[in-house]
């Protein structure tokens, strides 16, 4: 198995074990799969992971139930008991027993193979391309914040950070007739959501006078939440949507004073995003800043910690038959 | 005007210039008043206020409307505009324009006088004694919590911090009939919750299994803050209660990753607290630990720091003609 391992260091393994599926898994041969801000947490040791990284992709099934086979796919990132008292109250993302691809005991889709339990594979439409469909999970993950909380039109938001997750909330939420602003410090990044008619901000030029009833923290610093809280109106909401290795020494008193409400927001539905993809409502394709290919697991994640550069996508196996 | 006054440091100012009632503003002749953690954090340096400390008191209108001259009454903190977007969307706490007594903006109640709004008077009945009465503001404050949480029978419910919010927090979450424990460094104070049949533990004996629906943060502290978000179960709340003049490092992943709502909470309804002390449902008064005269204002101060006391009440003037 060709895969990109960390273990203290981000490595290219060219012989790496092949993974074993279990009792309801799939094997999944790994078309493409994008780097995110988790994995550049894990590479500094964020969740002490040890193991193939990865957890964005699109593939298709090699091995698993028939009905699945030669299908392409992407892959929900929980793998969960179905016994516990979370799976049990429908909340089984937040499953007690949960292993997650690539984050936490069970091995990534930076490899030429990754195996997935049946239920958490979803089929791909053909109109959507191999380099859309990675952006699903995290789409997914942007779906999340309007699954949490209500976002009407004419509602005062704000997007804080313009990097990968920024960019695909700001889609998701300037399509709800919000007020939109997306406030970030990168001029290249920020230039996107112009091209979309979405408007922007350089987070120096930003008053906070606590006037926006939502603000969606995407900025995974603890200056950005800061903001977030400095743009977020009394009783208004910060959603949160970053996790760090390190503990952000950020000032929460503002919250307790205008008694916010900060809701942490992880993973999310895959249908709607999918849905979303597949009718040309979010368009992820300028966000693709490089493809570079699995054995350059190095160069990969230093153009994925890069300020100008957005997503970067691993190519690992072509599409076969396609 | 005898007062204990903040400005770089707090000191007994034996001639402070006397306060001058503005239009609708009675002037109250203060009886006794308590020491908080929030006037701990402005003596070093929170929110930057200079000017005479205190919020918490009761006291006797001495000049105002003629309906209320000559009763006994507790003062609600905080001093609105009514007229900008919070006040008119019945959110006058928090007023954009807001001053709030000893802490921002308006002198406090460490004073034989204090000039208080007309609509922020309360009445005392004569069944809640002076001491009792101090107890009102903050006694609000934990009423909030289940304002704005609703909190119902069999719960699983933790407290975190038995200091002095601790435990007023702790003894208005056990009227609900909620399952609740009390987590504590003290193990003198966590006693005052063990007295009243509330089930206590200590924060090193504790596992933090994220079993909790609803956990209130009154430790003041990032570790806290840090137990709290490992004792909420997935999708739970965490209220929290504390400001502080330093940023906290706290580690908010937890948060992410579990999606937990934080939600910041301040002042309460007054109305909730009177009624509470004058039906005898909640008892403050083993909580005063010491009551000192208002000249001695460092020692007030150092003993209210200190870890086993409680409360410090500052006795003032006696109560006229009572």
């Amino acid at each position: 198995l060709h895969a990109i391992v960390f273990d203290r260091q981000v490595r290219f393994e060219p012989n790496h074990p092949d993974p074993t599926p279990g009792s309801g898994e799939a094997l999944v041969r790994v078309h493409q799969a994008g780097i995110c801000a988790t994995d550049l947490e894990i590479a500094k040791g964020y969740g002490g992971f040890r193991g193939v990284l990865g957890h964005e992709m699109v593939g298709t099934v090699l091995e698993g139930p028939r009905n699945w086979r030669g299908q392409r796919v992407a892959c929900e990132i929980n793998c969960v008991c179905r016994k516990c008292d979370m799976c049990l109250s429908g909340l089984s993302t937040h499953c007690r027993n949960r292993t997650v691809m690539g984050i936490t005991g069970r091995d990534g889709c930076f490899a030429d193979l990754v195996a997935v339990p049946e239920a958490n594979l979803h089929g791909v439409p053909d109109n959507i391309s191999d380099e859309e469909a990675v952006f699903i999970e995290p789409l997914a993950a942007a779906y999340q914040v309007i699954k949490q909380v209500p976002v009407e039109p004419r509602m005062n938001v704000a997007v804080v950070g313009s990097g990968r997750l920024g960019l695909l909330v700001a889609q998701v939420l300037a399509a709800t007739g919000c007020r939109l602003e997306v406030i970030g410090r990168n001029p290249r990044t920020l230039d996107q959501c112009e091209k979309k008619g979405i408007m922007t901000r350089l987070a120096d030029e930003v008053a906070p006078r606590a006037d926006r009833e939502v603000v969606v923290d995407c900025s995974g610093s603890p200056a950005g939440l800061e903001l977030a809280l400095g743009l977020v109106r009394p009783r208004g909401t910060v959603v949160l949507k970053s996790t760090h290795a390190d503990r952000p020494a950020a000032n929460l008193s503002p919250a307790v004073v205008n008694e916010v409400t900060i809701l942490g927001s992880r993973c999310g539905p895959f249908p709607e995003a999918i849905n979303a993809l597949a009718r040309k409502q979010i368009d992820v394709r300028p966000m693709i800043s490089r493809t570079l290919p699995l054995e350059q697991a190095a160069q990969a994640f230093e153009a994925a910690a890069a300020p100008d550069n957005i997503k970067i996508l691993l190519k690992i196996n072509p599409p076969s038959g396609r």
